[in-house]
């Protein structure tokens, strides 16, 4: 086995955020579905642009915060994901190394330019979201590093590579390569809309075992099992899944696997700013503390205190460093 | 006089801030003077990008803040500033005219790439700017649209501007085209080590009447007369200006003549986040005031609200519409 270098490898779409303000009849009139991520084209992306309040930009894509995260909580983290030799593909990679994360996907010299989007955020801190892949969609297995994805002790992926067509195999060859090298493969379903593109694969991922600890909320666990009752729905995902972690915003979050069931409740929180990234950071705070040997409730716990902080700020990417906040609250010495 | 189609049109360099989070030791490490602006050239912006955290890009620029929080005063403001046709350059026309202000100054097809202010926010709010003026400093006489300048009642200008060797001209073009057409000019001293290298012709602009309201803080006053006691700069701007905005962080601000002094207190802040805009936003309430026919002390409390309401976000562009604040304040209609 090599030797461990990394505690998480992310594998995901390198993306920029740029968020605005906007009024619920903007999401409306655009026919946005609140609170979820819709993909669009180049030319689409332009026209919403255009339209759209003004922003700020800031590097985010869903793994890739995750793993900004885990580096911010003190733990080794990779990333894997690819941007095009542009202005935004240079923002993305200098703050996800300034971060302190392991970033050497070679640059996209053509083609379509780095991945942005672009997300509304409402009074209520909701967030919703259009992403007009670009460079994304040029991972490929030549990207995936055997040598990083073997040193790390779980390679965790995103449900959004199942969109860029080739990415998919980047995906299975990652977890291949994983598991190959005795390690864990994690994977989040993303967005429920997403997990309705690709149900019956992501479902075979998880029974063929193929993914050792799953991510998703609420919403996503129930588009998986096609059902509008969160607690049939945890059934079957207890009976599918080794490991799995499900989000429930205010209501806390769960560990489950076929014979265990543990629960803490959500982070109290002052002023909820902008949800972007709240998944995201749950899963780096999971992932930290599970990295660090910590028990499950204690990991959900870093889990449930990384999100409050990043739904506290505006973007996905922690602007205070998450360790002292951990270690303010007694969760990591 | 033509009509009157603009309350105040700002003149200024049109940048992109790149927002990180650095410790004190960042700043000392680095040779910085804390709360100051530095220019810096294409390498050194280069190295200091790779050196700083992870970033946040919004929409700056000193006038061009200002012209921002003026619309969102609900005003009318215009802005002249020179960007390239790159990605940054698309960001701030698409951010300032998001934020409702009129912008057509053409962009530059070739040279420099659009200017970037490297900032360092510290732990106290408090930042420390570094700019690459790039395209900004290609502003000439051929971008002063006559007709913008004849229509607005104040022609607001940043003396930043002294620093691109040509906008001075189309600093001065403005200004005789303002007073041409019957119309006020405002100038803010922007920053004390800018009045340093400019104290003889800042001093001149103002004893000659091309300036008729100065903006300025403490330090900039104190550097604009070369003593360290206020009271005696004071003493002097009253003797020289026609009319003044004097600006004291915590302290408040005055607004003096030769025959008055009228002085409100700070607003009350919550938690300082990030300095940066303070005196561009307070620029903009007192205008925005002026502009709707506020006596000085209303206009100075709205000046106050704006730089409150800065200080509290990331940033120096308005997050939260300045109209809702300023009408909950009980400071306009």
């Amino acid at each position: 086995m090599p030797t461990l270098r990394l505690d998480v490898l992310a594998i995901g779409n390198a993306i920029v955020d740029v968020l605005a303000r906007a009024e619920d009849d903007f999401l409306v009139s655009h026919g946005m579905a609140k609170g979820s991520m819709a993909l669009i084209d180049e030319a689409q992306a332009e026209t919403l642009y255009g339209a759209m309040g003004p922003g700020t930009e800031i590097s985010g894509g869903s793994a890739a915060n995750t793993a900004a995260g885990i580096a911010s909580l003190g733990a080794r983290a990779g990333f894997i994901g690819k941007v095009k030799a542009d202005t935004l593909g240079t923002v993305f990679g200098h703050d996800i190394r300034a971060a302190g994360v392991a970033y050497v996907t070679p640059e996209a010299k053509e083609g379509p330019a780095t991945a942005r989007c672009l997300i509304m955020v409402t009074a209520d801190g909701e967030r919703t979201m259009n992403t007009y892949l670009g460079a994304a969609q040029n991972l490929t297995v030549d990207d995936i590093d055997a040598a990083m994805v073997e040193s790390a002790a779980v390679t965790y992926l995103e449900g959004y590579l199942w969109d860029p067509p080739a990415a998919k195999e980047a995906f299975l060859l990652a977890a291949k390569l994983a598991h190959g090298a005795g390690r864990k493969v994690a994977l989040t379903l993303s967005d429920a809309f997403c997990v309705d593109r690709y149900r019956a694969e992501f479902l075979d991922l998880v029974k063929t075992g193929t993914v050792d600890i799953l991510f998703c909320n609420e919403a996503e666990l129930k588009s998986l099992y096609e059902t509008g009752d969160f607690d049939t729905a945890l059934v079957q995902l207890r009976r599918d899944a080794k490991e799995a972690v499900v989000t429930r915003s205010e209501k806390g979050a769960s560990f489950v696997t076929p014979d265990a069931l543990v629960s803490v409740p959500a982070f109290p929180v002052e002023r909820v700013v902008d949800t972007t990234g709240a998944g995201d950071l749950f899963a780096a705070g999971f992932l930290a503390g599970h990295a660090q040997g910590k028990d499950p409730a204690t990991s959900l716990r870093i889990g449930a205190l990384a999100a409050g902080e990043i739904i506290s700020q505006m973007g996905a990417r922690p602007q205070r460093k998450l360790l002292d906040l951990a270690r303010e609250a007694g969760l990591v010495s």
